[in-house]
């Protein structure tokens, strides 16, 4: 590419917005972080960059764009918010009493292959609820999602909720680690049964854990399903505190009326080496992939000094965006019509445009009469 | 520093802003923005990054944070937003009759020297008018800055208007150019008259011309002293037009009841290589320097292959934060103190949190009663 396709072209997997575009974002992030502030939430805005050991851990550690800054460290673009929001709560908060609830909305970066043809450049809203009661949390985190996708006038979203405890405690039960583990796990993930068994039976392992981490694979619909989920996690005391956890999480909310929104899903494994707990994946129809997830990660905080519980989710701008598009969703805008103000002369022209103004009219200042 | 320390503190030059700081700045940039859309002027989101090569002009070059993209390109995170919405406008807009009107809002990122104290992490709202007529498209910023500062109940704050043509003509005019004309400038922008006197006569340059740049130094007051301005640009063809551009400007303003928020000053020459026409800053008492700064530029678009006038100016948030935070002006919020709110069971509670929340209160989950 030379130099002056450069100067035209913008480099793969950054975005821009003018217009509509900017105008449906700005609304749609208006009304995300009017529930965030109507439960209480205090807005964090972390810096862009951070020392690169910040974001160390977990999948997103090769996705990280770094560069070198001024005194010789190794920094990275954000490819996150929840890292950088642990650390802020462990460190600059140290002081304060838990629980600490905080909101974002920003930008995150992240590396793509270029032929992904997904975006680099993300812009995400989320909170943490920080030092919590594990199941109020939970639940609250959770109604607060379903009052954001209601904000927004989403139809027929679905909270889809698993236990990353399920899975793990049975797969304490059922002996397997290492190679195993993650052929398992992968075939979970892909929803395949018959892979799971397959893989287990190829490292010889059998009993009632197993034949209950094939049952996982599929295990998705509604509440109903929690009979089911208490009966295959029996072989593992792990799993059955988590379907306690899960339990109590879908009666609030169906106590609360929310109850319509919620499914369970305990094949969702993905984030497992960061999530301790809770996870959920929020999809509505139109889109084919989920439009935020969340959950519970109690062990992230102690990496910065202060192990303290925490459970969040968040939204992905990009993504409500394309979603409200594919519903037909259009957010009402307060914005009237511009009105073009002249006069005989620039003076008189911009003295009358500052008259409407101060009416708080909306104008396009067409300068002195022709 | 070893990695502990990374995992508790910011890299020098970043910004993290919690709560009320968060609060007071989205409060700011309400108000700012709510004036850039009451005249008209369209939100442009631009990316984070870009190729290097579009910074590549002007004195930001060397302070911008650079790295390699995965297809090898060099790229650089965004050192300001001028030369982004100039590539967009001739770009992406190309299409777009003129005049555009365009307005942003977010962060830029410069290398600083890890001594300097200031920030690499900037917070910037601005706007860019692009193709209009010159006059009338000067007076609409200039009124748009003052509205702004009015919007933020700014006391006492005053826009600080000059000219590069009338610098560059007389220069010109004195037939000075290379190392003497840096030493000119660079005594000018010290206002230093007695060290502009000592140049030129180390150059052996006399005559009126010179004569009137030893004056320029100290050119500023109020608006009475356009006549001096006058005077002394009279040889020189360039700066007499300056003159004039810059008087319609003042006799617009004052009209139209500005004339209290207006002053000049010619001994602005700091953007010279980048500025064409009017430049001004924007300043208030409380803060030993400017809070914003503008002016027109219109050799930059044709950078990216469609020339085009165009004037625009940005206001720094933090540094109008701090302003505010000066004055003690406390813009009113909106937000209610949050109610607690718990029931007999976790179910219970949020049910009576969500009525609450949808007469559009605000609460604090406290889950059920101990």
């Amino acid at each position: 590419m030379n130099g002056s396709h450069r100067l035209v072209q913008v480099p793969p997997g950054v975005q821009c917005f003018v217009g509509d575009e900017a105008r449906r974002r700005r609304r749609i992030e208006e009304r995300v972080v009017a529930v965030f502030e109507g439960w209480d939430y205090e807005e964090i805005i972390p810096p862009l960059f951070d020392y690169a050991d910040v974001f160390a851990d977990g999948a997103l550690q090769t996705r990280t764009y770094s560069f070198v800054g001024r005194d010789g460290s190794l920094l990275a673009l954000r490819p996150d918010f929840t890292s950088l929001l642990a650390k802020i709560a462990a460190g600059r908060l140290a002081g304060r009493p838990a629980p600490i609830r905080l909101y974002y909305s920003g930008e995150v970066l992240r590396y793509e292959p270029p032929r992904a043809g997904s975006q680099g450049e993300l812009f995400q809203m989320g909170l943490e609820h920080i030092g919590g009661e594990v199941l109020r949390a939970d639940v609250e985190v959770l109604a607060m999602a379903v009052e954001c996708l209601e904000a927004l006038s989403v139809r027929g979203f679905i909270l889809a909720v698993g236990h990353v405890g399920v899975f793990t405690g049975l797969a304490e039960a059922a002996g397997i680690s290492g190679a195993t583990l993650a052929a398992v796990r992968d075939r979970v993930e892909s929803k395949d049964s018959t892979g799971v068994s397959e893989a287990l039976r190829q490292a010889g392992v059998s009993g009632p854990a197993a034949d209950s981490l094939v049952g996982l694979a599929t295990l998705a619909g509604d509440a109903a399903l929690l009979d089911e989920v208490r009966r295959i996690s029996t072989p593992s005391r792990i799993a059955l505190d988590a379907v306690a956890n899960l339990e109590g999480v879908v009666t609030a909310l169906h106590e609360a009326g929310l109850g319509e929104h919620v499914a369970l899903d305990l094949g969702e494994v993905r984030g497992l080496d960061y999530y301790t707990g809770l996870v959920f994946r929020i999809v509505a129809p139109g889109l084919g992939f989920e439009v935020g997830s969340g959950g519970r990660y109690d062990s992230l905080l102690g990496r910065f000094g202060r192990p303290l519980p925490a459970v969040g989710f968040m939204l992905g701008l990009d993504r409500l965006d394309l979603l409200l598009q594919r519903q037909e969703v259009s957010l009402p805008s307060a914005a009237e019509a511009a009105q073009e103000v002249g006069g005989s002369t620039l003076g008189s022209a911009l003295r009358a445009t500052r008259g409407l103004r101060a009416e708080g009219r909306r104008v396009r200042f067409a300068g002195e009469d022709a």
